[in-house]
């Protein structure tokens, strides 16, 4: 099956927290129709409310022909929710027992061919799917704040989700203009918090040691590598560091610094296997451009990035 | 001592590797007149060519009035580069031994009120300063790449730096068009590169471990956390995850997720007063902006930011 311009294009949101409130506002901005359900007292007046105030943001993003603030509908019930949603979003607190819960519920209310999908930020899918009497429409799309603006989801199947259904949910979040990316192996974290937490981590231990403020924390990051990471991940940044040569030369650099007690995370063995896995991804990734053709653009994205930096964070 | 306007600013560049390299540029482009040395056949041309392709970006970001790039000058000696500069940049290989011989060779050379700055990206200054014969005027001045661009610098003083050297320091560093942080404690790694580290030591990980491949890496940060860091560090981007609340929330919902294996980095204990120095570190940071206010200028950035990175990086 492929998504179509035809394919009636209804979400159902549950759980109207940052997260939920983002993905209606994303899928509103991109002409999905949108249902969403959350218990909690005054969940609608707020949700109104941040999508007021983020409409003005989405509107200069670019919005979809057919978008249309109006075609929300808060409902009352888990099941007027889900039943004719194509795709059910899930965004309700982190944690297991209650995401088991209420994605069985969604199952059991939603029709037969409508996917699943759980914002959760680390739980895997083959851990939340168990309660499912369909756990094969089930993945894990986990958006990252502010969710309408931010492009990247993690895409991440359970043991028993099929794979239809995953290519399937790829093209929804394509639909609503998005940058999927699917993640075969499922771990813990998956890839972007697993990055995250570890730089969070690590703010945690600086701030808890008394070696630095949350403030210079940020300084350090906004100032320095912040800048670079908007635009290049932390591969090719290095790349770029390593002069001529490359990732290859910034290995043999700053490869012996991974025995150094320069963060508390351990490193793993720098094998020649997995220098090569570096190098050669980093060369690929690159393609045709030279280090130096990098770096020109690398410099004109940075000379108009801190400008806008200067304009909004003086 | 206080620099002036008169204060005579000739800088010494030890080094002319990609760091040094963009070292000679920032304080050409910031009107200061520059010696460098290095043993390395091609030195000085690859310097030139290396600047050629700089200057535009430094011109567009803005040049001091007396930025000139003749105002500097090649010299083969060591003691020919030191001997009048009143700021002399250390910019050799990253080994310990290495670094403290140059660094005594240059504290024998420089005249007697010089300040000498250390590149290195993560050695202690009580280290670096074991064999100089003046090393109260040692500091360690590290930088990020592009030097000429980025303006993060992490001033870190030893043992027997003593504190006029440190702000002189943070002076030179200011008149280079430089954002100095200063660091009190020292630690292996400072406070950036501990940051960056972590992230890069999970991020090799998730390469070895078969996760992701280094474009999914840097896919994982570009089109999601790395577009926030440019604006604001960690701390500031989970405050505004939070909702109103900020931080406080946030630590509610995710502080449990510190004990989770989300990355291979152990979390420290979220002691209340962990916890309470974060939250006040935030709120005091956002001053009187509450977290809507902070979000429409966060959103009005991103929507600028990712404009640009669409352009730069398609």
């Amino acid at each position: 099956m492929t998504l179509t311009e035809q394919t009636p294009k209804k979400v159902a949101i549950i759980g109207t927290g940052v997260i939920g409130n983002g993905w209606i506002i994303r899928f509103l901005a991109n002409g999905f129709d949108v249902v969403a359900f959350d218990p909690a007292e005054g969940a609608e007046e707020k949700t109104k409310q941040v999508i007021k105030n983020a409409w003005e943001s989405v509107k200069e993003l670019g919005l979809h022909p057919e978008a249309d603030q109006n075609r929300l509908t808060f409902v009352s019930t888990m099941e007027e929710a889900v039943k004719d949603a194509d795709l059910i979003q899930e965004n309700v607190p982190e944690r297991v027992v209650l995401k088991q819960q209420v994605l069985a519920d969604i199952d059991s209310h939603a029709k037969g061919d409508a996917i699943i999908g759980s914002s959760t930020s680390g739980i895997k899918p083959t851990e939340l799917q168990v309660q499912m009497k369909n756990p094969e429409r089930l993945v894990v799309a986990h958006p990252f704040n502010p969710v309408y603006l931010l492009p990247l989801v993690e895409i991440v199947g359970g043991e028993s989700t099929n794979q239809e259904n995953i290519n399937l949910a790829y093209q929804f979040y394509e639909k609503a203009n998005m940058k999927p990316m699917i993640i075969d192996k499922e771990i813990e974290g998956f890839v972007a918090d697993r990055l995250m937490e570890a730089l969070w981590r690590e703010a945690l231990h600086l701030v808890n040691d008394g070696i630095a403020t949350t403030e210079e924390v940020d300084k350090a990051i906004t100032y320095g590598a912040g800048l670079r990471w908007a635009q290049m991940g932390p591969f090719m940044t290095f790349h770029l560091a390593g002069g001529e040569q490359g990732m290859r030369h910034m290995l043999e650099q700053f490869g012996p610094a991974l025995k150094l007690p320069w963060t508390k995370l351990e490193a793993p063995e720098l094998t020649d296997e997995l220098k090569e896995r570096v190098i050669t991804g980093c060369e690929s990734h690159a393609g045709e451009r030279s280090v130096a053709e990098l770096e020109r653009r690398r410099n004109e994205f940075l000379v108009k990035l801190m400008d806008l930096v200067e304009e909004y964070w003086p």
